[in-house]
């Protein structure tokens, strides 16, 4: 059992041996998007904050301030206060180090002069917030240090570099991915024997939590309603805090979860029966919506690979849950998943005549859920697993849930 | 005791509670430097994430995205998505809710043109860091939204509605403060038994690290180098690292270290000197340059008071310190302290000629601080206090080490 303190130590000792893998992936981004010069400005405060570049070609180590650069032809410079010099060589892959004095203008338009790049890429973007990580106040600072140079026009979006390199998980990332996945996995096995008709929505969220801090993890999402506890037919579906309903014979439970562990999150979700007096089974009809779900979580899986536009899996799913005589559903039917549990990268929406295509690529994770489908009196179905793509289709991650948890 | 979780509760808890104190304060900023609306975009994906005003204006409360609107006639208006409706009523002051279902533009468009504001506000800043909490890409969607329209061309910088608001403590954020240095003033007073010759740096460090953890507490700066331990003449003065230097008799040390609580920071500093054999005091030269560091901050201090140019205290040191025979100083003599250790305001630096004149207000909070000297073959000596300035003058919030802590 850790203590947050080592878990949090952990995971930035993870998140910082992440950064050779993930400086290498993005020169090769660099070369093959045909960027010269990609610019991200250090100004991390602390876990979280700041650019979320940062992180993933830094580490979690603060800087006073700084601004990183790489280049096309794999120079990985850091031009940081005097104070700082120490930190970019500890990373083990920014190996030039320029000492700034209250003097990072003069030292950039040297650096940017130097270097001669024909485009420079900075972090901004109008559709990825994870792909937004410049302020406008440092756009403003650094267009002011250029004018004047033939730099000021060269300016570019990263975001395609940024959703590129955030998307292919390096074999780390997947690492980390599979380790918040056993553990999710672990605290869903927990609370099985607390299941019984009678909990309500608020003892099963409080047991999970419980346990979440027990182990000194931290929640995929926020905690207010991490777990979603969907207790039969009386809560309503989505990002809902736990409610005081209890759970009743003849319905069912949904719960969607996920645990942060070293950096990484897991997000799955497992669906429970509660007996009613002389069953053995779930109700024909309840048992046909499962089944159904099943079937169309697998369509989404069975679809994904590299190549394959983003917008393929939601039309796969509405097909099974459609052909099976159910509505279809309104939302996405997956999401990207790594060191966020909303990745921000493309995800698995349904197609829209206006959004540009994104096809998967190798390294990607997926989650593939959805179909929440209501069985009146009965409850809510839906299925929830994280899927790698690999270089020639998929891999799961979770372990799938084929049949319902049965409690009587 | 209260465990990490709890505390991040009553930390959410405390800063949800000031919010409608500090939409007041806005209202009359407005007001005061003439700006019509003030637009925050509220990107916020969990605690001490998106723009940093978001928490004082809004709360530790996540929205799916959003724009907050305050305008100079006192309205208080959220643009959010239509699963969030119930979110900005939650906070007592935010009562115009705007739903929106995929049409932000339209809606942002018809609400600046049924309020016709002749400036629009934005929260950037090539200065402040914490006054800089808008994206470049959003910036460039909200341009791309008001293109065309008389709008367009009103955008101004919010920083100096952001200076005043996040500058000016109110009642409820001095007792947040008061109580972030009461804790960390326990913690000194926790170390001190432990505190002999033959202790490291490392090992003075990690015993008060342990006790943050056990309180269940945070560090008010990375815990990577907080507490700062200054173990006589061999370990350097600054933001570093604890080391293995043993603490020797004859030498001084150094302890600079602060807690988070309920959502606000402490952070002041702590002198002991370890007797030799023989002494009952210190030595003529370290006590004089004790005494002489405690008038210089004594000297700050007084100098601290509304309407004074924040370059004034660094003068008022250096002429204490350079009067008594030592070198001059290099760094500036406090920072502004709050929800943040380095609060993002003015801080109190030495004159530049080309820096602008920020006046200290009502309200302001300073670090008073610095004047590190070296006694060679001794040790380190400086002091830090924490002030509040007030209608009139100022209060001392840290309680004042006036002697030496003596260890025989």
């Amino acid at each position: 059992m850790s203590t947050p303190a080592e878990n949090q130590r952990k995971s930035i000792d993870t998140i910082n041996a992440l950064v050779p893998e993930k400086v290498e992936q993005a020169l090769g981004i660099l070369d093959e998007v045909g960027v010269d010069m990609w610019i991200t400005f250090a100004d991390k405060k602390g876990p979280g904050q700041g650019d979320p570049i940062h992180e993933i070609i830094f580490g979690e180590r603060d800087l006073g301030g700084g601004i990183l650069i790489l280049t096309r032809r794999g120079e990985r410079i850091a031009l940081v206060s005097g104070l700082d010099v120490a930190i970019p060589p500890m990373t083990g892959v920014w190996d030039q180090v320029v000492a700034c004095h209250r003097d990072e203008r003069q030292k950039l338009v040297e650096t940017i002069e130097r270097l001669k790049p024909q485009t420079i890429a900075l972090n901004y973007s109008t559709r990825f917030p994870k792909a937004d990580g410049l302020s406008h106040g440092k756009y403003l600072w650094l267009a002011e240090t250029l004018q004047g140079t033939p730099y000021a026009g060269r300016l570019c979006s990263a975001e395609d570099i940024i959703v590129r390199l955030r998307g292919r998980k390096s074999p780390g990332e997947v690492a980390g991915i599979k380790a918040a996945i056993a553990r999710t996995d672990e605290i869903f096995q927990a609370v099985r024997p607390y299941v019984r008709a009678g909990r309500t929505g608020r003892e099963l969220y409080n047991f999970m939590l419980a346990e979440v801090d027990r182990q000194g993890l931290a929640t995929s999402w926020s905690r207010d309603y991490c777990p979603i506890v969907t207790v039969g037919p009386v809560a309503p579906i989505g990002h809902t805090p736990p409610n005081d309903a209890a759970l009743q014979p003849g319905w069912t439970l949904q719960i969607d979860f996920g645990v942060q562990y070293m950096g990484f999150c897991g997000d799955f979700q497992r669906m429970w029966y509660l007996l009613e007096d002389g069953e053995t089974a779930p109700p024909v009809d309840v048992q046909h919506l499962f089944e159904t779900v099943r079937r169309g979580v697998d369509a989404i899986i069975e679809t994904l690979g590299p190549g394959v536009p983003t917008w393929k899996p939601a039309e796969a799913a509405l097909e099974v849950l459609t052909g099976a005589g159910y509505p279809p559903f309104q939302y996405g039917v997956g999401h990207a998943l790594g060191r966020s549990v909303h990745d921000g990268t493309p995800g698995l929406g349904r197609r829209q005549p206006d959004s540009p295509e994104w096809l998967m690529e190798p390294g990607n994770v997926f989650t593939a859920e959805g179909l929440e489908t209501l069985v009146e009196g009965r409850g809510w179905v839906s299925l929830e697993d994280d899927v790698l793509i690999t270089d020639s289709d998929r891999v799961v991650l979770t372990p799938q849930q084929r049949e319902f948890w049965l409690v009587s």
